[in-house]
């Protein structure tokens, strides 16, 4: 370290504010930084994440101390992770800041083995999963997964002689919950909600099975995101979704999508 | 026409569901289409715009009729329009699919021509804007600008003998208002927020000019944010706003991110 | 302007650069500009340019004039552009920069007017169009056009019972060419090599069409290219052609995706 | 397993084509899997890869077996490989196809840990890394890394009274090679070509070096090309190179960049 250490520099940061403005959040964004997470089997997955850390600032404060948020990132990038574990890593970001409010969010890439469903090949899936958790006086953490399957159009079938427009669709689930729940579960129900699954590998009995699978279970956008909405409403850990389901038409430049929210804890519920 | 009318095919999507699910928004996403704005000089902008159009479906419905919100779109692409339409082909929507909500989002890019601060040479500066409209027993709008800019950071040149590490920035507000708000009136609010402006074209003596104001004029993330929300506080027909800037910090791989939210409307008011 | 003029200042780019480098490729890039292009109908349509200019510098020379780039663009941006046009705009900044060497790159967005199959419904489609000239002693240009289009698996279709999986492509052919060639030709020779085309608005008696064509004209991405190569081998004003498909599949998270380059200026002729 | 085995079913692909259209390139796009990357420390890191695998087809070949790409990747995922690895998968795809042409391109983040200048903390920093292989009488490698870092511009220096504008750039540089090359070779090369680099984790004290480094040390963009030219010139190792750099500005909204081509195994080079 050279002779001239922190202590010596103004800390501008440190400043006292005179517009009496509070910022709901400051902070880091678009970080890239890889992650461990742990994997139901007990083993561990590390991938990259793309992550924003962000505090409240009050009003007084001029500014927060940047340099902190990767600090702490580098403290906790060590060890698999299970996602119970985020809120901790968001409630050490709010006191190492002296915070009132912390936001933690990351998005990444996370891989599963996945079987052909006839020939039982082996390969490896990707979704995209999210972890957002905001850490105040309590902790509110939102766990989302972004699954590719197949969808197949109810109308394209009933009405033509022969085939039916069908394409691949991406459907999430952004889920608030109790108890433990792993990605895995999220994407199994997420899969089961549409036409049918898509596969690493499909030899060709995989490709004839899944082609008439989805022909003997059209589905309409709508029906994706029910069929899943049903899902997670049976699912006691489940206590507040959004789920869309956004299908790439394969006869259209644009995408029809459905959106369901509803928040089991509150009776009317959205 | 085929022999073959609408009317001898089987509507698939008219047809009951028993599923006892409504859907919070089903319809078309990403959309690539033309649109035609209004400018205060009175003239006509035409620009390429990203669109999404959703309705509300009720539980007992199978599904949405995803073609006639194509058909509304072309219907309203072909003469100018001022952000105060917005709204009304939100309204069309609604009544055309006879749902209890519509929701209407455009993308787009707008171009605004700025003079070189010194040598008031001309060029176009391109901004982001959103359009997002909430339809049902009346209307929600918000309009969003975003725009390029520069900020230099105070703490780098607190502590350094000489120089300052500053970068471009994206400035982003989404206000509610009441009255007649351009584009170009946000765009102004947004860009007086930070260190210096951006512009298409600049000659040896605006970069001198820019490079020393930003230098004179050095900002947070914090300070762009509080600096905006200031302008939107003192301006009457602002009603609601939401307000980030996002730093492509020069001297580091990720950004530094603010943001402050606020209703004027209500006393406490995020 | 004031009264430090340009020429009081020094030309920092105008020095001697004693590294003795050549540079092939120096300019601006990723800029957001509007251009107006010529139609067919005789008509102009305004859309939005991503835009790269560049030009070499000799080995000699420290560095270019940025400034110039943009001043080029606003001079040429405000009447009406044939693709020919394009290669002129390249030799104005090779002048302008005083260059041995010039590079034009635009990418934008381009709506054809199409009719839906059977109903004659009306809609607009978006194109993505690509000019690129690089201008030394002579011109060379080549123009791409990127459609998307249906494709559907003959593989699927022959060894299951009922059913095959379809999906949304992207097919693109960048060509060089002689005499005139809109972008609406290019257009219309790659959607005939699809299984069959998309289209903005669908009606039901449209849908049934366009999934029974499908059904009927099963091809992979192979076929695709080829079924394009043979179109433009059989056009004369087409010179040379580098052609791609990307088939976005619904059975898998990944893409299928084909190429061919051919010259056939040249014997061997890749 | 059905009773329908692979046998039994048509093999659509392996069927005569008739017209005569050699394709250049058949296979698989976007295909996200992980891989593992040997480090020089001689350790293994685990990431994320985008992979593209395609082969060349003979004229009278229907299609190429698309699954047979993928299971190649399965076999090959498992073991950490180093740079020199890399074209020895692309010939097991060349044989497994049964190809006379294999392609393979990867591109992911890749970390390295760096200390900060003054304070020496720790923090890992993301590079974007490319391998691109063409494989088939012999093998072509080439080997690209994305480094961000900082560009201060001397034009801005020299005529301003106080400040300069600067910003974050990325350089790549894309290789033919000799012998061994780390990722972390390549990337110490692109970073001391810039006017400083960037980190992670900056303290005070370090933000006040990197500061006055790049005020100390100010390039255009061209001069950033030139210098890491001077580098790649001076190793032996390195037999071809691309190296771009492009400095997202912070006094416009678009770019600066520049280009340098060079093949050292010719005369003439380029």
């Amino acid at each position: 370290m050279t002779s001239q250490t922190p202590a010596a520099m103004p800390d501008v940061q440190a400043m006292d504010d005179r517009r009496k403005i509070a910022i709901d959040k400051v902070g880091v964004k678009a970080v890239t930084y890889p992650i461990i997470l742990r994997t139901p089997e007990g083993g561990a997955q590390t991938t990259v994440a793309n992550i924003n850390m962000y505090v409240s600032l009050p009003h007084c404060q001029k500014g927060t101390h940047m340099s902190r948020f990767l600090e702490v990132l580098n403290e906790h990038n060590s060890e698999p992770v299970h996602p119970e574990d985020i809120p901790t890593i968001a409630r050490v970001i709010k006191e190492r800041l002296e915070a009132e409010d912390a936001y933690l969010e990351l998005e990444f890439t996370y891989f599963i083995r996945k079987q052909a469903p006839v020939t039982k090949m082996s390969g490896l899936m990707d979704y995209r999963v999210t972890f957002a958790v905001h850490s105040n006086s309590h902790d509110d953490f939102v766990m989302g997964v972004r699954a590719p399957a197949t969808s197949l159009c109810p109308c394209s079938k009933e009405i033509s002689d022969r085939g039916a427009h069908n394409q691949r669709c991406e459907i999430e689930a952004r889920v608030r919950f109790k108890g433990s729940l792993w990605i895995e579960d999220l994407a199994r129900m997420i899969e089961k909600s549409a036409s049918t699954e898509v596969f690493a590998v499909l030899k060709r009995p995989d490709e004839k099975f899944v082609t008439e699978q989805a022909y003997d279970n059209p589905k309409f956008v709508e029906d994706i995101v029910r069929d899943l909405a049903m899902r997670l409403d049976a699912d006691e850990r489940i206590l507040q979704y959004t789920i869309t389901s956004e299908n790439f038409e394969s006869i259209h430049n644009h995408s029809a999508y459905a959106q369901i929210s509803r928040d089991k804890r509150s009776p009317g519920g959205a």
